[in-house]
């Protein structure tokens, strides 16, 4: 311990360097920043261990500011430790094309390791992270060789306590006892609508305690470096669970309007700027001013990092001496590349297979690939059962000590809490060493609709693995019965979303999740039986949409997904055994993939010249981008045997042909008839 | 107190009707039933005041089954106390269009207060009604005139207890002291993945303390009748927090299966049936036995019931000779209809009136017409100086005892919740005194996706004002900036998504939303200035799009929502001056009102003839519908100054003009050219 006048300095730098960031953005949050700076000061000072030089190595300590709106405390402690964070980068905070943005983002800059800011995310992300090291210390750990030790650390406010995603990822995390888990919680009596006693008065560490955490309560948050620093320590021995520090702070301190909202999202007054660097003994003319012994002391520490890194690089080596399956392993798996020949594994399938509901075809995958893609974590919110994502001789990962699993175990149990399980994932994607997939019911990967959009934004390789995809779930009814679902995914950019109408396309879904290094993905399975169709390759499916069944002469494309493609196959005998129409199907198990094919290509799948219509049980919104008519299902569904709720809708064969024959009469008359895939502008992507 | 064989009895028909309704449907949860039907008769039959022949009686106690799925105990319930739920309809169970779907539908069963099922959500409706009755009673209650007195109370189990939902909606009601919300823990340590250790080992009534809430465990609650009528009237007691009664239960009792995860979402096997009736004493062979005595019971509660409603109508019309205009009020709200006159308060714009942000806009409405509609209820989840949702003499509703509001306040602080807000909204509107509105930013109305939904699906006339609606909100940047939400939510049925162009259109929205007594709204608004428009009125916009600028020489459709539409409107400008071509331009600030309205007018928007090209800032998914091109973004955005970020995409007079002239020549040879208005066949809604 020990404190002197430069660790001070350091700490009246970083708040000196939101105020003026903030102040030149006219925009952002200098309050958070000033309150945390001292506890930032000391986590990062004292107990770190990370080099600035490679934020990609993989045992440094983990930092998390779930409180993304605080970002400048986290942009100004990347810039003082010298990571590739220059001070006009500071001066860019928020600025266009900068890669200061307003809240942080993992892959804009480097030292972010997860994209936060939307509230609770960072808490649940950070859980993540710390089941990840314990499955990958539980894993490549072995007897002399402690190769994976690193410590998550979150900050989180009050805006994170309230959030759900929080309380379920909280709940998780003291279930699973990951005492490499470390958080501060940032008690300072504000949140936008002002002091927290209008909305906030429930006791946030006895909480924290019914769900099995240790706690601490640092009262001087401001100034006592001597007990923050005690706090972290003891949080560091408590290895049984994850630990949280309530730290009561001073919301914007050193402000004329400290302790009030009047500094949670504005910037400071020129005049409160002036008085706040007088009274830190900084000059009030200077911006952006970071003294030379403030440099070299987080420079020292930056150099400690990187010998730590050396050090451990030579451990590296002689791991792969004594277990060199594990340290090739790992060395692979941190490139982000699958094993070679995995996707021989891949289960294929012949027409004259059994049908099978394409929930079990992906339980089938993940039987025959789990061991070939030794990084894949399967789990499920409360519904293995159901979503059929757990392989035969899976073990969970759980603490040893609950007797029903153990580190290594590549099953998890996320409990009944979608939006956590997937903020977690986004984390546990983002350490680097796992590929996680998590299932629910397609209707409820809705209620992780925050978390799912940051898998997007931040390029997380996670998959969401969706069953019970359509009102074919049948009698559960309309509260579980998707419609709005699909659209939504799929207006979300850098998103995939499989809908596999068969065997051979579920493969060709989990080849292309799988390989998709940037992209997560939804996989919406049925519940119902789907026959295995003769017109599906791997091949062909992986294309994201391709021609299902031929017919040069047709008059129309049916443009179809997943349990309706079958449908429409039947539909093309009813058309030509009661209307002489002769047609064709498209099958697109995936929009997104489809489009990035070039367009000779995709205008041999829905051509010009005939019309086309879709068809899927669900919202028609979007299929106007690949039909020129839409049979789907703008309404809730309803309870009941399934082939009744298709009956009741019309999805039949029946029912197809008459919105057919409708069709190919509207556009007979229209001249040229274009495929809409024919556009007269490119879209900005 | 006293418990008799009839006591039994009834539990047990409960029990058994639940039973023989899941094995005839071949699907449903018999578990939650047969766990609960003590504690269900015991509530009902002692404590629930409620009139089966009449179940819209403003003063009834609530009962809302959070563990949806268990639904067949309070479609028992109903059948029994002499609802209008016959023995056919429990025969029909989950059976296509039966008033006994898989999962409890308001809107389909009398007696069924809220839709529930998807897990968390009955929990957050409870606490919406027990704000709507504190509300409702801190309104209208005299001297003398105890006129709303009901109780809510609440059955949930392991799954509600995990989801985030009711977390926040726990913490909510912890702080707003309801003590006139009772709710039972369905303790009985299993969930889908089997046993609650896999996951949930948190200690849930150290939870609730936390939360402020006052707890009981009853640990016998398979037989401790009296254990349970003791618990439930001590709390009835408590009349300054909510209480929960942790209930340790046996799931399945009496199946052969009894507390495994067997009898949870499975019939029971007929071995297993026959045995179980058996054991309870009844005749195997017979099914859907209801014992005359049983009848008796419930009836004669029920009859006392309807005593207790004729009472409270004497009272009622006394306190209409004493107080006249609160009577009114209260018999009028209860028809659903606004006070006649109501709508002459919205403001109306000049196009010289200066340029204001949507939400401040938004802000003019409420201001203008809370004291015109006094069952508005506003509020925000902590944004309230974003979301400009109060209005300047608003009192907090909040316990008397914070010091910062009362029981008839109408501002809400729902803290940072998004969830829970939607849910105890959705509550709040099921009471039948209230309209409340809720704020978030757009970007958030995400979190609260599955309530949100719920609102449509039960007909909620809940409004979401969602603002920061755009990348035009600038700084915050890509994690803040809405993209798929508006697609999102457009595919719900019956859900208004509204995008209001200026101060006639906000007006207008506000008309549709309020007058609309079955369908919930989200309108989406402005941080950024928007200049007052001279083709706009309030009768325009009503109808969901207008022809905002005519041309009738025009060689292009511009049709646009919010924001964009006056940036279209310098196009036209632009399209002329440069380029010499006539264009005009529809706004669109519903399409689903737009939706409403007559072919005829519809294609007076978006005539044949010529091309239509949508802009709007987000994702162009859906605009197929109203445009032959689409102008959006198909991306994230970007954190900058909002001119800047609007420029760095294209959305501006030139981005819009280059992009309208490449439609024009795309289209030139197309014969006939038609509105993307007309299709093939209607959709199904
Ligand atoms: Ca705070
Ligand atoms: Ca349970």
């Amino acid at each position: 311990m020990g404190y002197s006048k430069v660790d001070e300095l350091a700490i009246n730098t970083i708040r000196l360097l939101a105020v003026d960031a903030t102040f030149k953005a006219n925009s952002g949050h200098p309050g958070a920043p000033m309150g945390m700076a001292p506890v930032a000061h000391v986590l990062f000072n004292k107990f770190m261990t990370f080099n600035p030089k490679n934020p990609d190595w993989i045992n440094r300590d983990r930092f998390v500011l779930s409180n993304g709106h605080g970002c400048m405390l986290q942009y100004a402690l990347l810039h003082l430790f010298g990571y590739g964070v220059s001070l006009d980068d500071l001066k860019n905070f928020r600025h266009i094309d900068s890669i200061t943005p307003g809240h942080p983002e993992a892959h804009d800059t480097p030292g972010v390791e997860v994209t936060t800011g939307p509230l609770g995310q960072g808490f649940a992300n950070a859980v993540g992270l710390a089941v990840a090291q314990a499955h990958t210390a539980g894993t490549f750990n072995k007897p002399g060789f402690d190769l994976i030790t690193n410590y998550t650390y979150c900050f989180f406010g009050d805006g994170c306590a309230m959030e759900g995603i929080a309380s379920e990822a909280a709940s998780a995390a003291g279930h699973l006892q990951l005492g490499n888990l470390i958080m501060v919680y940032d008690d300072n009596h504000i949140s936008i609508d002002g002091d927290t006693k209008c909305a906030f008065t429930e006791d946030v560490m006895k909480r924290f305690e019914a769900y099995g955490w240790h706690t601490q309560h640092v009262e001087k948050g401001d100034t006592d470096l001597e007990g923050i620093e005690a706090a972290i320590k003891k949080a560091k021995e408590v290895t049984d669970k994850p630990s949280v520090i309530k730290l009561t702070t001073t919301i914007g301190f050193g402000s004329k309007l400290q302790g009030t909202g009047g500094v949670h999202g504005n910037p400071l007054k020129a005049d409160d700027i002036k008085s706040v660097k007088e009274k830190f003994g900084f000059d009030p003319e200077k911006t952006f001013v970071v003294p030379q012994e403030v440099t070299d002391m987080y420079h020292k520490h930056a150099a400690e990092g990187a010998a730590a890194e050396q050090e451990w690089n030579q451990l590296f080596e002689k791991y792969g001496k004594e277990h060199k399956a594990e340290h090739d392993d790992l060395v692979r798996r941190l490139t982000g590349a699958l094993p070679e020949g995995w996707q021989t594994k891949l289960p294929t399938y012949k027409p004259t297979d059994p049908a099978i509901a394409s929930r079990k075809l992906s339980e089938s995958v993940l039987e025959a690939i789990h061991e070939a893609v030794p990084e894949l974590m399967s789990g499920s919110a409360d519904l293995t059962g159901s979503n059929n994502t757990i392989w035969k001789n899976a073990v969970d990962f759980q603490p040893p000590s609950t007797g029903i699993g153990n580190w290594s175990g590549r099953y998890m149990r996320y409990g009944v809490r979608e939006h956590a399980m997937a903020g977690m994932m986004n984390g546990m994607s983002a350490y680097g060493t796992i590929i996680p997939a998590g299932g629910t019911f397609l209707n409820f990967v809705s209620y992780a609709a925050g978390s799912v959009r940051l898998s997007s934004l931040s390029h997380q390789r996670v998959i969401y693995i969706a069953t019970h995809d359509s009102i074919g779930l049948g009698e559960d009814g309309p509260t579980h019965q998707p419609i709005e679902t699909l659209a939504h995914f799929r207006a979300l950019p850098n998103m995939m979303v499989w809908r596999p109408a068969d065997g051979n396309e579920t493969s060709a879904a989990y080849y292309v999740m799988l390989t998709s290094r940037q992209t997560p993905s939804i996989i919406a399975l049925t519940r119902q039986n789907l026959p295995q169709l003769e017109g599906s390759t791997i091949e062909k499916a992986i294309k994201g949409g391709y021609v299902n069944l031929e017919d040069k002469e047709a008059q129309i494309t049916l443009v179809s997904t997943g349990s309706e493609v079958s449908i429409c196959l039947e539909a093309v005998k009813y058309l030509k055994d009661n209307h002489s129409i002769k047609a064709r199907v498209a099958s697109m198990p995936c929009v997104e993939v489809f489009d990035t094919q070039d367009q000779e290509y995709r205008l041999s799948v829905i051509p010009d010249g005939i019309p086309a219509m879709s068809v899927e049980v669900m919202s028609t919104l979007g299929w106007e981008k690949y039909s020129h008519e839409q049979f789907g299902l703008n309404r809730f569904g309803a309870s009941g045997a399934y082939k009744d709720v298709y009956k009741k809708f019309e999805f039949t064969p029946e029912g197809i042909s008459k919105r057919a024959v409708k069709t190919i009469d509207f556009y007979k008359d229209v001249k040229p008839l274009r495929s809409p895939l024919n556009r007269a502008f490119q879209q900005l992507i």
